[in-house]
């Protein structure tokens, strides 16, 4: 089968490689769609997030989905031809995190794309089938791909505590952000403003709906939140830009109690912050890391309309284009690349 | 009556003031028991913490407790010689966070010698009877005074949600840092780590019953609580020192959704912050401030001999030498001043 | 003024009374409208509830609206001739409950219409102002008086815990019911499911968006829930019926750590109950009585358009029609009765 | 090998039986000790607890500790020679329970004891290594039996979120009333009060402790409770009796909002409940159901000596004595009985 296999900093070569072997618990998906992540730009042009470190040949991509084209021998509910979306990470099933539910907390997990882990620019993967979700009727692949970052939104929303009646601000109006966007309405948000440096954002934000959007190149961000809001604040900020002055700039426009839910990976080491703003006010600064029990979730909300992700497709690319559909990507005005295979 | 009044920084007049009047639902309590909190004394020093700033002649002190001498027409409950301890902050009872239990987050909350609103470093106080709480036989007035510290220490418990078999790290050994040690043991934390400077103070969490201390100006403290904890981790800081530099260093020690309560008050505006390394590990930063609905389980603790509070008390004054304690407070090795007014 | 007081059971009698007089923190409201509750009709029929017993002559009526005549000198923000809703309990303020948010449970609480304490059939309340709510541009005075009920079934969703995804049953398609399961959908419920005994109801609950409605004459409950769940069972049950055969036959119907929300107030004094059942799966069963911080919510699902309350309304009638009219809402077909009096 | 095979109701004969084999990620125990459960007693007097039916030869036995004899392949961490306690359940890993932390729910699950899967009455068992946990030095192999009964307790004061200052209420001085008494203590409870109809297990009670007991053959429970809490009623009751009329007795004896976790399975199918009481009241009923990632803490609760396990027991019996060991154990008296196997 044929891997897009990137061998080097900002090199993608397309290898063939012997096809996955089905295990007893698992399936063969053969993947028609993969959504390009941030994550996947940063490795393709820095070899590192954080503490993952590229090391060796990697084959990049994890917002994926498929068809089922083999089944192993113990899986019950899943068939052949099955069109599919895939959780990018499966857990060891068997440590503490893994028992109490928080499997993406995981230290074995393996996780599609993140090293030493190959993804899914390739033909064919084998999967552990209970990470492997049936599409609705009606439900596209490439929606089915995108069930991953809108599981980053919906666990933010989960561990942010949204609910009804909350005004929420999202800072970056990215993949993560716009689809957040519509999450927080579905878990009850009566406001949702969106900010962002990329004035083509902010219009799609508000053509999705946003109460409101602040541009973030020009005003202080506390200030425009206060206004907005009648100097209530709001309840919970998203932060999914990664900027690095958002965490304490933001802090004046959270009400007392709130919350600030840190799902952005900004590149500085370490951020300036007023411990004593966030002390005196009790705010709360939750991280979110990916998602665990989101994927049902995700496909209620992307096949009963409620949340829009096939809209936030803007570049769509054939398999063969990837590194043009890598370096093309790297652009700011480009919300979601998709790159398609062709199915057998 | 006598009160000591701060006229300026620096400067403590004992002056003589009208006896407050008691309203319908409120007791004078005649105060015979003050502690002197870090606060007094930075407001003694510079004469603002953060946003609160002294303007006006002010009575300092908010650890208190005393003897009922008048009761208002409406209380029910309360007698006069009864001995109490003085929840030193009471809202408005009106707004939404009164109205949702969080009254600590008031914006109108009338708080002990926080400015412009004066203390209890006088021989009356005029205070709403139900903030107001009897002491049971066998407590002492300094006991009662000191559920105000404790109250710190039980809050900071709560927000962290410390509970059976957590593995908990203090980091300063001040008095919300010794009592809150006791106050996670009475949560069902296994094991309480305190850190600090001062030698003598690391020496008093160990007489308390600290399952380790930590020497914070050797070692990297990261490394020493995973050195500690067979690598785990903590569940639970507690960062009770204001030291800028913990919040960084201490989140090597943190097991992934771990959590970091935020008591103390740093001196400085703005502290680096690693918020990849929160978010990747889906820490969580909780600011907790004040407290609310303590009191009751403060007496408890006490009396049941679960928490020492008295254990903390290493320097005594009277009334008259208030200038010269709040001077001697600034000694870092000292955990806790004591002021006694002489009862009628 | 005029009150409808009943002096009887099946009694009531129009009445001259002395205006009430405006405290330094309340307001007075020109009532405008008021909705007939069950309660009402109990107590009319019967003169009891459970162990709420009228003992005297009692002005009926607590889903109120209407006009600030007259502001107390000690309001801020509420001026006169600004439409209101009365929300219709106020606590004491000073007991635990009322310290740790659950003033619905405050012991010394004031509640229109349970007795001993008068409600809104009167041309003039005197009420707190923080307990009057100002109305949107565009929401009506109906619509301000069924945030009552509304509030009712924005507790039970909150108590139940309900959140996107979740599948629900409610049991009794009345005001709380038929409120209650938009409510539902607002909090992300994915899947709403309603019985009753009556044809005419399932077709409103129909009609307003029910994802399935089950007779519950012909049915057994747990094998129809069962049914429309693909055997996967409801996540939460709110029963809304008062029906005494409902809980033990919806425990089938419910996934293993699944929730029954006891709003209904069954007329028996004791309902047999599978108690094995309840804990073999896990089950929780959880009372929902009144409410608690809900009226800013209830404005803004009203408002937004999210809930339709002013779409239950079946019957209307004068003040001077008021016997006539808890006469004739004893028929099980009638969902709504709205009184309206004429305002000056 | 021996087992203890239960071939007919009454009827226990001692089997010989293949070795069992070590899967990959199995660890081979010698089983040296086992507690009888009351639900051993009930399959042996009758064959079923409710819709849990023996239709088969089965091995009863669920409260179980023993040395690790060999180790699959691709464990890590444990090695032979290790004394361990056994967790009896085993669940999917795969289904939304599992991946949620629930994994006590499983509809898959592998419950030692349960029909139709055989239990640790016999001289070896095979078990996934992860749940089997090494006894710290000094923790007995009789204790390391009891973490089941224990874990039972926990999972109970857990539901019911006893918390630092809760009174509660356990009625029940049986194993899992006994133990649950020192957990809720654990959990930071006040005041624990035990009810029973044995005044020989009151007196136990009152010996490990308790802050009051009931005699529950001569007093209203209501009443008793609200006379020892000063009419305040208790937090939470822990049923653990299995008594049918302790429910609605119960109900006067409780803190409106408080809560009554449901462990004692009761004899009769649906027993007289006041939900109009429930309701109105606002009273939470919580099953529960064994118990999920309770293991460590129950090890750590034993090995510091905060719960004595090991003092419950007062009736020992060989492995070839099971029979009268089953019949003896029939005594309301008995609290715990121990089968002691003799390690090779």
């Amino acid at each position: 089968m044929k891997a897009a296999v990137m061998t080097d900093i900002g090199v993608i070569e397309m290898q063939e490689r012997p096809m996955p072997v089905c295990g007893d618990t698992d399936v063969i998906v053969e993947i028609t769609d993969v959504g390009v992540c941030g994550s996947d730009i940063h490795y393709f042009e820095e070899g590192k997030i954080g503490e993952f470190v590229v090391e060796d040949d990697i084959v990049l991509g994890h917002e994926s989905a498929g068809i089922v084209r083999e089944v192993g021998d113990s899986v019950d509910g899943l068939t052949t031809n099955t069109k599919v979306a895939i959780e990018p990470g499966y857990p060891c099933r068997r440590c503490d995190y893994c028992k109490q539910g928080d499997y993406h907390l995981c230290t074995e997990i393996t996780f599609m794309a993140t090293p030493p882990d190959d993804g899914a620019f390739a033909q064919y993967v084998a999967w552990p089938a209970d990470f492997v979700y049936p599409l609705p009727e009606g439900m596209s692949l490439q929606e089915g791909a995108l069930c991953e970052p809108l599981s980053v939104g919906i666990h933010a929303c989960q561990v942010g505590d949204i609910s009804v009646g909350d005004r929420v601000l999202i800072t970056g109006a990215g993949p993560i952000g716009l689809m957040g966007m519509e999450t927080a309405f579905a878990y009850g948000a009566s406001e949702v403003y969106v900010s962002d440096v990329v004035q083509s954002k902010l219009d799609i934000a508000d053509a999705r709906g946003a109460t409101g959007t602040i541009d973030g190149r020009t005003k202080a961000l506390g200030d425009a939140v206060d206004r907005l809001t009648d100097s209530e604040g709001v309840d919970v900020v998203i932060e999914a830009s990664g900027a690095p002055d958002v965490y304490t700039s933001v802090l004046e426009g959270i009400r007392p109690g709130g919350t600030i839910v840190a799902v952005g990976l900004p590149s500085a080491a370490e951020i300036p912050f007023d411990f004593t703003g966030l002390t005196t006010r009790e705010i709360n600064v939750q991280g979110s890391f990916r998602y665990n029990n989101t994927y049902g979730e995700a496909i209620d909300l992307i096949s009963s309309g409620t949340v829009d992700v096939a809209g936030i497709i803007d570049r769509e690319y054939d398999f063969d284009e990837i590194t043009e559909a890598m370096i093309r990507a790297q652009d700011h005005e480009i919300v979601k690349t998709m790159i398609s295979m062709d199915a057998t």
